[in-house]
């Protein structure tokens, strides 16, 4: 008796990234630009790898060019430094990525800080922030996976206008941001993070639910208003003996719990995650497009 | 039955003031140096003078340097912008404020993204704000109207962590900055505007109450939980045949019905008026103890 839609992130971002390699294609017939993106890596998780290696992939597909720089762990603050000014200065490129996390040694905010507000395609400096917050004011890059959030809720056709929004997590990448990007699409927001003492009884109250935590199926059907929408941005590995792996994916939120009382739902995997890094190559594109000053 | 504390922000403000002026004191006294204050008024509104003569006098009383810039209504944006950057320079300068509204022929952001950040004493740039909205960044400072509100929270010892807190009005000065503030100390915050539906409603939750509308009296015993803390921004001129002036000035709050059931309430005038001044020095303070890394 699941009677929620499935909100299918997967398909989604395969239509926005076909979008964009037609756009991309058209800037490189019309003036001949191709954008570029430049990744950094430091050090040899294997879980940055993976994602880094994604990325790469994603912006082969589209047509954009990507230049990728693998430092050793031991490298200097001030070697990440070198490059990002480096691509801060190179034409070619129009969109500059850190992977986190950085190495301990290395303070995140200065690296951060270091990447030219032009290339932040991440989003993540605090001018961006700030004009995220700010009515009237337009940020120049949304952060990519609550860009991926409001986008999912756009084209499935979901008001956000004057409806009740309750945004669980409060993180500077994630749910800080979406909370700022339904308020600017005038939701009435409210947000739950680790110190809320009725985290259930106020998410029972949301019409849109965006869910950030990391704490697999947190989110239970008595948290969930009959017909809400939900978007579960959570991605948590839990033990599953039946998988070859060992373990599986879920969300925050108890899918098949939820899919009984939800009007929408996106799935884990298959949701939010493949539409961050769509969104991540449209904002890719949209800096190129902005620098050349190409429509 | 009034049974509500009075929350005294005129005598809050005046403590506050008194801090300041020994600590301005000790300063010149140690370093020889006196924090100074620049003001640019354009045109001839008669608010904007009196605001600017009250700050002023604030300045005088506390021992702060106060410059005032008056230009003409028909002045040009870069003439502003001129002062603005002999001001940005000036090293008895600390912190610099242009009065608002400007004249319409001006481009507001223009002139206030001018101001050097480091003497943005009003708090209002864009950097300060997405600092303000990011966990683990410290903002320069902190816009004056806001910071009042949580000042006098402290002052009365009223908890923050943990509460449930409704800020009604977001704009970038006073109900946006406000909601950050209280979710930086880690209440549990919903901001209700002009598109939600339900106000009242959720108005009720609240254990904390900031209003900063402009809507005389809106909000009534029926939005307000009984035991709730309401701070009242709102300064609204309402007819008043038995006032010399022919109008008293009300907040957003019906205070002789909130005052029975809420637990602690700002009046106004007399509430958050005279923190707004007081947050000003503080700010004016804070920016020349950290240019001369005097502490
Ligand atoms: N789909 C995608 O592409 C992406 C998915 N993710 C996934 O999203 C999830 C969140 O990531 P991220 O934002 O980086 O995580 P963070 O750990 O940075 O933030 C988690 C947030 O959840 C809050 N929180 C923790 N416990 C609770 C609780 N019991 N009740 C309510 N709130 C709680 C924390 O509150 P407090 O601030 O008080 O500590 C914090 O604000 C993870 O599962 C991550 O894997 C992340 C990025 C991209
Ligand atoms: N004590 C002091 O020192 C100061 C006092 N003030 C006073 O505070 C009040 C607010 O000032 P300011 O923030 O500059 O005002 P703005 O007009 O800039 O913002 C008003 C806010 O109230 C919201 N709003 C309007 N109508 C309603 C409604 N019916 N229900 C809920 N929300 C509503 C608006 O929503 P939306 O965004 O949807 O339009 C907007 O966010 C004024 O009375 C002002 O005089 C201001 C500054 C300093």
């Amino acid at each position: 008796d699941a009677s929620a839609k499935v909100i299918d992130g997967k398909a989604v971002a395969k239509q926005i990234r076909e979008e964009i390699s037609a756009e991309v294609s058209r800037m490189k017939e019309t003036i001949g630009v191709t954008p570029g993106l430049a990744v950094i890596l430091v050090g040899d998780r294997k879980d940055s790898a993976t994602y880094v290696r994604n990325k790469k992939k994603a912006c082969d597909n589209s047509g954009i060019n990507s230049l990728e720089v693998n430092l050793p762990e031991d490298s200097t603050e001030q070697e990440v430094l070198n490059f990002i000014s480096g691509f801060n200065n190179d034409p070619s490129v129009h969109g500059i990525l850190v992977q986190l996390p950085l190495p301990s040694h290395m303070n995140e905010q200065n690296v951060l800080n270091a990447i030219s507000i032009e290339k932040d395609v991440d989003g993540f400096h605090p001018l961006n922030i700030g004009r995220l917050a700010m009515s009237g004011r337009e940020p120049l890059f949304v952060p990519c996976t609550p860009k991926g959030c409001i986008e999912l809720l756009h084209r499935y056709d979901i008001p956000i206008k004057g409806k009740r929004a309750v945004v669980i997590g409060r993180s500077n990448i994630v749910g800080m941001p979406a909370a700022l990007l339904l308020q600017r699409e005038d939701a009435t927001v409210s947000i739950v993070h680790s110190r809320t003492k009725n985290p259930e009884e106020i998410t029972r109250q949301a019409d849109i639910i965006i869910s950030a935590v990391g704490k697999p199926n947190m989110v239970r059907e008595s948290w969930i208003k009959p017909g809400a929408v939900i978007i579960d941005v959570g991605i948590n590995p839990v033990d599953d003996p039946n998988s070859p792996r060992g373990y599986k994916l879920v969300g925050d939120v108890y899918y098949e719990e939820a899919c009984k009382v939800a009007s929408a739902i996106t799935p884990v995997p298959g949701g939010v995650g493949p539409m961050t890094i769509a969104m991540l190559l449209q904002n890719t594109l949209i800096s190129a497009k902005r620098i050349h000053n190409f429509q």
